[in-house]
């Protein structure tokens, strides 16, 4: 009969009694990395569980890669032989974590120690083998505990009294000395050793402003410049936004260049779409001669960052047939039998103007050297920030790949993926490293589709590695609830943007201006969209949301609660164009209470009802609610409580909740 | 910068696009296999996806363990990027499955084709392309494909009537020979193999007696024998068992054994407990010499083998103070500083007449093979079902190790896990390779403990490895339920675990007569136990629930609804005292609705309400529900319907459903 083979390896394996199995956060048995940022708590649970009735201990173990040493807590057993213990991860990049469990022999003595004592058994015996255990701890114990332990052994060994002995044997001291000694030798440790990719809180909490370079002059007529972008600054950080994104800002080809509202045919006068990439002026690497060179943009970045405003990057991996690539690196491309390179192609549509790469080729490693490349220069300028363009035309291979090697080098770096594809594809490219996502938000309108997609977003294992970044709008996005609702549609879609997600942002100027009007009915195209010619927009025009968005900003960056997103309830409102949810933070101290009325056009009300004591809420006293939109305080009792928003004037309530923490006279103060 | 070095192992890796995840079933990550029985169909689904919007393919392979070429079947889209495909275990013994799938450029071209066609595109350039995929395909084409492929590319790439060409190109029998021959670069395997445990059928569905060979006699005053077995066979079978489980049948101890109800001092009188294996007779390869020899034990699972009846032992790993392997193998044990050995204890409870075995000793490895060598001896006598006593008090590493030796050799071998205790063990234990398992369903009598437990047991993950046996009573158990509610309570829970569970057994003849004086107030032991003493049945005994313990057994034969778990379902009843559940085959053409009145002393009635179009039946028809155990039939029609049942008279309906299937003058047939 052969040796048990499974057992060779690991000489000890076979005497390991302990189990540790249902480890969470764990994604896909450990593939990807769970998500979060630089001071965040993880906690991690698992089931653990050994043969016979002993008692068990646990130590959650975790260090940051490059480091050799592991750190050690305790984990704590909750019920049902789950166990949880929690970090703090404080640097940023990947920091990895794993469990050990053993059999506690010496708190397993004491345990049953304290039984037979209570049952008035005979210890004799008990004591001596108590006795062996401390004295094969002291074999292994540093010097400071080593004579304490020894004198403890000789104690238990020695005859006398049994309440005396049984005092010493459960001698808290003792407890606490011995649990610095496990016996190691059967020590299981978790099969699997996981990852935390720790991001900037800006990962976790941005507020986007979307807006064409080439558009930022003050006066019409004229091209805008990176020197117009910073004249801009003062308005987008008034606004109260932190990342200004800019679609791409290199040389635009020529051939097959669309025309205005995307027509196939261009006149020389038509500008060309920022998205069809590479002339004879550069590619990837260039900036577009008009609006300024590197230095200009890079004087750009630094005057943004006195704001506390990040730019982020458009990187679109496609190209113009003008692209020096398609000369210079030919295999990189499909070629068609007629010589021709395969151009992008969603059948029916043609998109002649841009040519896909082809990561099939032979060439593949020189096309993703020269890609990661890409991203190392911007870097080099001194961008940390991109928006990736349709991520989910590239391999999945590719990404991982390319932001794990950007990720390990500058670990600071933010991507967000601009897929709007099947929910798979996108959880996947947000599983293989992408730090934020585009989500299907902007097409979630009643407050059913509201509520399944936030509930799955934020209550399911997807929140372990998807960040949303939502979206009212985009130059691709103007949608009929957009189209339809006049002000009051932009106003409610900001509110349930900024409040559902932790990240969002819009696409100005056309959103604080309500650009409604679309290229054609149906079409969710904006009618002379800005991505085929250049605009004037007058920042100062009457009706702007400008002052609206910068309250509903304000708010955020003043409640942590609205700063993550897993900590969200919707709660009962007995009106189907109403929707009411809470965020809050852990220990309750920042309780927000979101109420949109989602139809623009009429007034609303109705009843909704909190869970005052899962909010830390004495259900027997009133308490404050403090409407930050309106700054308007109205004092509640109970959990049914009634509300009325006529979109007209203002379509939600953001309240903070204010518990009443003393009344002195005739006051009551709330904080 | 250095070379993608994930991609390394695999040349081709970096340029598979394909990937393939949530793989279902497959128990944590793999690590464990799913169960089925022979002849069952093994459904397998997947998340499958790649960048872009190629059209794909995917396979599930399969293959016996020992086979060297996989069988391939194709899966196909469901919803959301979900894909299934399925094939049937036809041999005992692990079978292995995986997934692949790979972009199919052929059908992602003639779908874009026909886009391009209707959009009245022109086609010239298309057609090329489509003639080349063939022409490559032809280079791999066996002989008989070869040529039909060559003239099909031929066909693509001459000019000639647009219509005339788009016809061959989507020429259906082009599509398939196509099919045969995919570009196979960069095709995608998932990255694990998984198991399937294929056992009889007997794993899924058995009924089981349990009882005491010693107490086999037909006289009072004498010890049962082998032989006297042999005569109880015709009686077993009439009720309708086809296991019949004897706990241990070997030489017991004489040290410490316990007397007549437990109590610690014994009698010479005094025969003791089967579980006190071991003695100067032998240990466990020896049989009681008072039972009879191995001769007779062997003779008697032949003769059962003609009714039908497989005989399972009981293998408890523990041993008498008197057992020969104290003395041959003292390092098996744990000794106490006073030099005797450490008994077993569950404080305050003593057991000094048991020593357990102590598996961290450093001759692990002997004590391993030598329990090994236990199942392999009763092998060799023919048993093949064996109740494992207390397996939760022995290193799951060793049952691992042990079950998967044993089936490998012998893969009709079933294992019967006797742990109550903590869930997550038990699930443990089940993972790792036991058949059947027994369950807290003794302790589970209101309808919420029932329909939260059987929804966790069928519902759940936790099916595709766990299989329940459920146990009314058995000589450790004697429930509340049963000391107090007389036979309607015997009655209700032998129908509840007879249709709950696909596998469940009895402890007789206690159970059949309705034994439920316990030994004392609060105890669940019984009276008087037959684990202390020998007993003599009457087996005519009045009032014996004989006949309607083979009546319930044999509507389990005849309806193949009863035969499997998973399909439970729990319907609504309007009585918290009744309980309604429906079984039933995937293809509807067995269903079974029980109810079963959980309240022992008092007639209940209500409305039940049954899913019509969920069981294939037409709302506006009349269906007859036709009573198993009574054989009354009812017409019912519509949903809610009535039902009444005195626990005096009979506590429970099995109803079938039948269809109309015809109408003839004024005569209904129903099937």
């Amino acid at each position: 009969m052969p040796t048990p083979s499974a057992e060779r390896s690991d000489p000890e394996a076979a005497r390991k009694r302990v189990i540790i199995e249902a480890v969470a956060p764990e994604i896909d048995g450990g593939a990807f990395p769970v998500k979060r940022t630089v001071e965040d708590r993880l906690r991690v649970e698992a089931d653990i569980v050994a043969d016979g009735h002993e008692v068990l201990a646990a130590e959650l173990l975790y260090r940051r890669a490059a480091e050799s040493d592991w750190a050690a807590v305790p984990m704590r057993p909750l019920v049902n032989d789950r166990w949880r213990g929690e970090f703090t991860v404080t640097d940023l990049g990947r920091c990895r974590y794993t469990i050990r469990a053993w059999i506690d022999r010496f708190r397993t003595w004491q345990r049953d120690l304290q039984i037979k004592a209570e049952a008035g058994q005979d210890l004799a015996v008990d004591f001596l083998v108590g006795a062996d255990l401390v004295a094969e701890a002291q074999k292994q114990a540093a010097p400071r505990d080593a004579q304490g332990l020894m004198e403890w052994a000789l104690a238990l060994q020695q005859e006398g009294e049994t309440a005396a002995r049984l005092q010493k044997a459960l001698d808290p001291e003792l407890t606490l000395v011995m649990g610095r000694y496990p016996d190691r030798r059967f020590i299981t440790t978790y099969d699997k050793i996981l990852s935390v990719v720790v991001d900037p809180v800006k990962a976790r909490f941005s507020t986007w402003y979307e807006m064409f370079p080439r558009s930022s002059s003050p006066e019409p007529g004229r091209q805008g410049t990176f020197q117009d972008c910073e004249a801009r600054l003062p308005y987008i950080a008034h606004l109260g936004f932190d990342v200004l994104y800019f679609p791409p800002i290199h040389p635009i080809g020529s051939t097959h260049r669309k025309g205005r509202n995307n027509v196939p045919q261009s006149t020389p006068e038509d500008v060309g779409s920022p998205w069809g990439i590479g002339s004879s002026e550069g590619g990837h690497l260039a900036v577009h001669p008009q609006l300024g060179t590197l230095a200009d943009f890079r004087r750009l970045l630094a005057r943004a960052r006195e704001y506390g405003i990040d730019i982020a990057l458009d990187v679109a991996f496609q190209v113009s047939p003008d692209h020096p690539y398609v000369r210079e690196h030919p295999t990189w491309f499909r070629w068609r039998p007629d010589k021709t390179v395969q151009y992008a192609e969603n059948p029916p549509k043609k998109y002649e103007d841009i040519y896909p790469f082809d990561f099939e080729t032979e060439d593949w490693e020189a096309l993703w050297q020269e890609l990661k490349g890409v991203f190392l220069f911007w870097i080099d300028q001194g961008v940390r920030l991109f928006r990736v363009d349709n991520p989910h035309t590239k391999p999945f291979r590719f990404w991982e790949w390319l932001i794990g090697e950007i990720k390990e080098a500058y670990p600071e770096t933010i991507f967000l993926a601009e897929a709007f594809t099947r929910p798979k594809v996108m959880y996947r490219l947000a599983k293989l490293g992408f730090s934020q996502s585009y989500t299907f938000f902007a097409w979630r309108n009643t407050k059913w589709e509201l509520m399944q997609y936030f509930t799955e977003l934020t209550q399911s294992g997807v929140f372990e590695y998807f960040r949303p970044n939502l979206w009212p709008n985009t130059p691709d996005i103007l949608t009929e609830y957009l189209q339809f609702g006049g002000p009051p549609a932009f106003r409610s879609r900001l509110v349930l943007a900024a409040t559902l997600g932790a990240n969002y942002g819009i696409y100005g100027p056309p959103f604080e201006h309500c650009l409604s009007e679309a290229r054609a009915p149906g079409s969710e195209e904006y009618l002379n969209s800005e991505k085929y010619e250049i605009k004037y927009w007058d920042l100062d025009k009457p009706g702007s949301l400008k002052e609206f968005i910068a309250r509903v900003n304000r708010v955020r960056r003043e409640n942590p609660a609205l700063q993550q997103d897993r900590p969200l309830r919707f709660f009962p409102i007995d009106n189907e164009q109403l929707i009411c949810y809470g965020k809050f933070t852990e220990d309750l101290t920042n309780i927000i209470v979101v109420v949109v009325n989602l139809n623009p056009h009429h007034t609303q009300s109705g009843w909704l009802e909190l869970p005052l004591e899962d909010l830390g809420l004495d259900p027997r006293q009133p308490y404050q609610v403090h409407d930050l939109l309106g700054d308007a305080r109205f004092l509640w009792h109970g959990p049914r409580n009634y509300v009325e928003l006529n979109p007209l004037v203002v379509p939600a309530h953001i309240f903070r909740i204010r518990r009443r923490v003393r009344t002195e006279r005739d006051f009551d103060y709330y904080l």
